[in-house]
């Protein structure tokens, strides 16, 4: 393998993702991926085969992980910040992917212009989770733009991941429970029926802080609800399937 | 407090629900009341001045553990089998509650015909939970009429509770999670707002098997869910929590 040279910019640092010797470039003062995006690479399957979307990528941390875990060759990724998208271009690169992930610049309510409709198999997403930008100073900031509803809301990206998924095609997403009842009306309003969920409690007797929920296009109205998800057996201790899930990125 | 006698027809029995002394007269070849009636009576909320509504009453037990628990002096009761209607007008008179809650022989798909529109603060209901009567040799059973869709459909119990409810009154079901994507587009689709929701475990390893839902009429979309409802600490052994449920009922 060629030596090559990684263009780092001020403020960014390099993390290891400790599997396949992965690595990743993030920001710490723009964005760096957490639990949630650790949690929904665990949560979403894909087969090799499979022609995979993830919308909003940020660092590109969702794309990296799946193919560790799942290989597949065909993985595409919309950021609709450049710098962003730029840094996970470099991430990719970094990891000697871009036969296997591309990253696209663009807006997922112009999908249409990128993509053809009914082309993905899989479709995964992190979604800003916070509606409209109330008391937010700078709009433009990447941060609020990855945590609020600035540059697109849940229907948009249900919407459009409806098109662009092929019949019978998954959708995953992780999101806040507080917009549950939301979100399961408006994957219903798009024909992405929800077909799987898991609620993330931080602890066995604390209210859930996320939900992670799987729809196929065109299914049919039965869920399953799968067994809780806990984080922590106590503060400071991960609880053995949090430990294992991290395990997978550490095991190589 | 005058003698009173008590009716018992074959096979029916009487069963202490050891709160306030009250009693309740069950036919174990028919239907009796399960775990479920008593989560949804605990988690349904009333004040001691609201009307409430029971849709689907059966034995009566949930307006009988509500009284118990809530005060109040409104309690209609609706349901639609005139023999289960009968032995729960004897338990109410067995408590002596004949002035708190009227049970209502009647069909829910009907309610405009007894009540009028927007007249209750809240319902509760603990509705059948199989869709159709596939494989039912005899849907005229009662146990067949409780667990299955056969005289009223999930959309017949939500349409007509959106109906019946004051602006802003709460709705209160428990049902099982495999149709929690339907339950909401559905409660979404009548304007009842899911606002709360739990989910109860059987084990904190294992899927759920019960959701319990609160809904408020024409409510923001915005909902909590609440901490996990777990029931059994190992086999045989019920949690602190579940102890505290039935304690309830049984510290007088």
């Amino acid at each position: 393998m060629a030596e090559m040279t990684i263009n780092l910019k001020e403020n960014e640092r390099i993390d290891c993702l400790q599997r396949k010797g992965y690595r990743i470039i993030q920001d710490p003062g723009k964005f760096c991926f957490g639990m949630d995006a650790v949690l929904l690479a665990d949560f979403a399957k894909a087969k090799p085969e499979d022609k995979v979307l993830d919308i909003g990528t940020g660092t590109g941390i969702i794309p990296i992980l799946m193919e560790a875990r799942y290989e597949g060759n065909s993985y595409i990724a919309l950021e609709i910040q450049k710098e962003s998208a730029e840094m996970a271009r470099r991430s990719v690169a970094l990891n000697h992917l871009e036969d296997k992930i591309t990253i696209v610049i663009g807006d997922i309510k112009e999908a249409e212009t990128y993509f053809e409709a009914a082309s993905f198999d899989v479709i995964t997403c992190n979604p800003p989770y916070m509606i409209g930008q109330h008391g937010i100073a700078n709009p433009d900031e990447p941060k609020a733009v990855a945590r609020h509803e600035i540059k697109c809301t849940l229907e948009d990206i249900i919407s459009r991941s409806a098109r662009l998924l092929v019949p019978g095609g998954k959708f995953y997403m992780v999101h806040r429970p507080f917009r549950l009842a939301e979100i399961m009306t408006c994957m219903s309003k798009y024909k992405i029926e929800p077909k799987r969920m898991r609620l993330v409690y931080p602890y066995v007797d604390k209210e859930p802080n996320m939900v992670l929920i799987e729809g196929a296009r065109g299914g049919k109205s039965r869920m399953t609800v799968e067994k809780p998800l806990i984080v922590y057996e106590k503060p400071g201790v991960y609880t053995r399937e949090i430990y294992d899930i991290y395990g997978e990125m550490a095991e190589e």
